[in-house]
């Protein structure tokens, strides 16, 4: 066994030394973990100086550890894998991300998105105090001399860095990209550290309710597009929250708090939540109940109409707000139709206005929404897919002001689609159907039937390539007949372009149909007109 | 002026407070950068218990710096800046790189190529040991508890993982993705910290030169179908290189180092380059002497064949062995038609066989290969913009089997698109050629000729969206009809579908022609038809 050190040395010098040690389980890679806790832990008690007992007790778990590894100092196994709660993406999954993909953006560039990137990391300081609790799951860089910087948390807070810096009031525009959080991941429930977000937002000052209505018919024109069953979009507002708080008897300070328990709602009892409000964070039990009874409401336009009857309610000036916009924003969900679906036997509601939604995120200053999906995709497996949050967002007025040298507001609203989730289901789907999905878009591979023909397959493969024609050959000076055709029904490449003795001598390509074995001749002058008309839909 | 605690707690609470403190200046993040060196200066003397002379000597220059920052402890501005060495991309610019993309990937996949991605960080020890000298140029993540981690520094080296982790020895495929350097930035030159790689490799044991050939035919394609001018592609191989140091007396424990030093003859002189050799790597004189007859050599065919008689030369077997595959890959290459291009009054070559190209990667092993443009393209500026390598790569046999845990060898062999500095040529040839750049699709502009038409316009904005045509309206409850033709200007937008009381009353909408003003009324019925008609041609 070599140390680690042989290894890299070995490389540098150009020379692979057999025998390095790498390893694929991932159960080392969490004994390592625990490895380098249990010598921080053992430094700590050092430097504190610590009882001798302690530090001997610590230092035996240790070498337990270094047991466990089979490794002692300079020395240690190399594990052959992603980083924890990171994937590889194969070929098939980058086929089903890009038709998801293809979905989104289409979706995006039919509302007139324009679309912007930023850095994966920002400096740390444009990420502060962002996140309130979840601050703690953002990833830093080390500090190698320079800016202390942040992986990206969201897309939303460089998206406000943006706006501020370039003095942009007015944009509608979407990003793809990678995000991270320290979470603790659940992979096949689609929960990843390093994840892609699919954002759109409307910035700028414009009357209510309108940007706010079309970021809701995205998400529906998305989710039905995607045709992964029924769906639910549950809408509130963080005025009516904040109303509702009030009139509850909730102090002030205590409103972002109580709206961060109470958006544990859709995993927990209410009983665990009035537990949380009252236990953890001293509500008076009278003050919870009354939320209690507020939180069970959902609805469409009957409960608006209910609520700004409500006789206590109605008398808080923040919550008129918004249950006044909330109702124009079913007035205009229904102009688009998409308030309510016709279904089977009945209607079903696909958005709902609902009291227990609170989003996590501080930033919210107005409607917020989430949308979930109804029922698991799976049927064919015993474990249900988790079930849960698809797309999510809503109004931050406050948040570009916050980067503005001036201070100067622009109201913003988005939405956020989960896709990660939204790829678990279609994996799944895709394994259930058995469809064979392919993973390059190779119209024709150009074959010889005899040896010694490899000039003229360059050749004529060169000719194909120029003139725009997807098309590959195996890397053999001489493969057989056999090993092309195989390829072909391996890969769904729909024609063969057979290069022959014969066929050279008459001026022609012979073209074989992969799935019929029906085979033309096709003069050499032709054959890319005849490639073209027989794949070119699209 | 508020400190940076204050700040952050307003916002976590939810009020904003006003007056905090941002700037925009990069000069203040260089002197912030200063004062946090100074700091550790100050701090690591302290440590080493240097004399107080010194420590107070260093304290002064702290205190000056934090005076020129007019910030004491715990007080200091937030700058709104994006990271050093990267940058946003707005709109217009996205549009650009799409523009890139697209016949990038369109090139890519006419070979036939898969798809894969990996994530933005690998283990810390995936990296190590495979970058040589540049390793010190990886962003490492801080240690949080967990693996240690770095972000990617190129896309090769995950690539080689994604092979070896999951067992695969033959794949086709590209991967389009940032990477990351901690170098020192030229942005103008478009050499940034975080930029994009295009890669495309063949992994796989195959017969000679075949797909080191289709990749140099890819860097063609690619660099023809820009059109961002000519362009050279050197190629050479690792083994002539170190068959011509074996002859000339460089003893083998310095060809790499030696191999280095020869990759700075594009950026240096000879003369540089043989002190180099001589003063800090103790070459011999005429060692370096004979490298240097070797290395002003290059062209084509016949060099190859000259060299392959050349009495010293042709007594290395690496050598031979290299010169025998350059001879095939120049013979498929003039097959490919790329080996030359007749251009104006007589032949440009494309391609060189170039003794002096040795790349600076230590994991290359046979062929290597680099595309330079000939000439700058913004004849319009003084400045002319950086000439450099917009492509690279080459053959890399040993790098999979580094990770294998039993050390299996994948022979691959790729290359590595640099797309930034074809970004910064493309952008400065939009911007000479003063193109206006469409930065959204929106076929059509829902209008209103009178107010009060809010919800007509939202039912037949949702009718165009569900039929698939990319439509905007603005966010007005009534807005001008001239600020509405005034967006579809600037905007770029095609047609405005007008929406007014007369033309609801005879089931019309007016269909305007932004360009020639030309007006049409189109019954409701069929006006989705009409807007496709008239916008289909691609």
């Amino acid at each position: 066994m070599l140390s680690a050190g042989s290894f890299r040395g070995g490389w540098e010098t150009g020379v692979r030394r057999p025998g390095a040690v790498v390893t694929m389980a991932d159960d080392i890679a969490e004994l390592d973990e625990a490895l380098r806790r249990q010598a921080d832990t053992v430094r700590r008690l050092k430097q504190e100086k610590a009882s001798p007992e302690e530090v001997a007790e610590q230092v035996a778990k240790l070498l337990e550890l270094k047991a466990q590894l089979g490794t002692d100092e300079g020395k240690h196994k190399f594990v052959l894998k992603t980083p924890k709660g990171t994937r590889d993406y194969s070929p098939k999954q980058m086929a089903i991300r890009e038709k998801v993909f293809n979905i989104i953006i289409g979706t995006f560039k039919r509302h007139g998105a324009e679309v912007i990137d930023t850095p994966v990391f920002e400096l740390k300081e444009t990420l502060t105090g962002k996140y309130g609790e979840d601050s703690k799951l953002i990833y830093d860089l080390k500090d190698q001399g320079g800016e202390l910087l942040s992986l990206r948390y969201d897309l939303t807070v460089p998206f406000a860095r943006y706006l501020a810096m370039n003095k942009i009031t007015n944009i509608k525009r979407y990003h793809i990209a990678k995000v991270y959080r320290r979470d603790n991941p659940a992979m096949t429930r689609g929960r990843y550290r390093e994840f892609y977000q699919c954002d759109f937002d409307i910035a700028g000052q414009f009357d209510p309710m309108i940007p706010d209505a079309e970021c809701l018919k995205i998400v529906h024109e998305i989710l039905s597009g995607l045709q992964i069953g029924d769906f639910l979009i549950k809408v509130n507002d963080r005025r009516i929250l904040d109303g509702m708080f009030a009139v509850c008897g909730v102090p002030d300070s205590k409103f972002r708090t109580i709206c961060s328990t109470v958006d544990k709602l859709d995993k927990a009892t209410w009983e665990d939540v009035k537990n949380e409000m009252v236990g953890e964070k001293g509500l008076l039990p009278e003050a919870a109940d009354r939320i209690g009874e507020y939180v069970q409401l959902h609805g469409g336009l009957g409960l608006i109409e209910q609520l700004l009857q409500d006789p206590k309610l109605s008398q808080n000036k923040l919550a008129r707000e918004g249950l006044g916009d909330m109702k124009l924003l079913f007035e205009y969900l229904t102009l688009f139709g998409i308030a309510d679906k016709v279904s089977g036997g009945g209607i079903l509601t696909q958005i709902s206005f609902d009291l227990s939604l609170a989003r996590g995120l501080d930033y919210y200053t107005g409607v917020i929404y989430e949308a979930i999906l109804l029922q698991p995709q799976n049927a064919h497996k015993e474990e249900p897919v988790g079930v849960g949050s698809v797309a999510g967002g809503g109004r931050y007025d406050g948040l570009v002001g916050m980067f503005d040298p001036k201070g100067r507001k622009v109201p913003c609203v988005g939405v956020s689609i989960g896709i990660e989730r939204i790829f678990s289901i279609m994996e799944q789907k895709v394994e259930a159907s058995e469809e064979k999905i392919r993973t390059t878009e190779t119209q024709v591979l150009v074959a010889a039937a005899q040896k010694k023909l490899l000039e003229e397959r360059l050749k004529l493969i060169s000719e194909l390539w120029d003139s725009g024609i997807k098309a590959e050959m195996l890397y053999k000076k001489n493969p057989k007949l056999l090993n092309q055709l195989q390829y072909c029904e391996d890969n769904g490449i729909p024609l063969v372009a057979i290069v022959g003795e014969q066929e050279l001598k008459d001026g022609v390509v012979k073209l074989r149909v992969v799935a019929t074995r029906e085979e033309v001749d096709v003069r050499r002058e032709n054959l890319i007109e005849e490639i073209k008309r027989r794949t070119c839909h699209p």
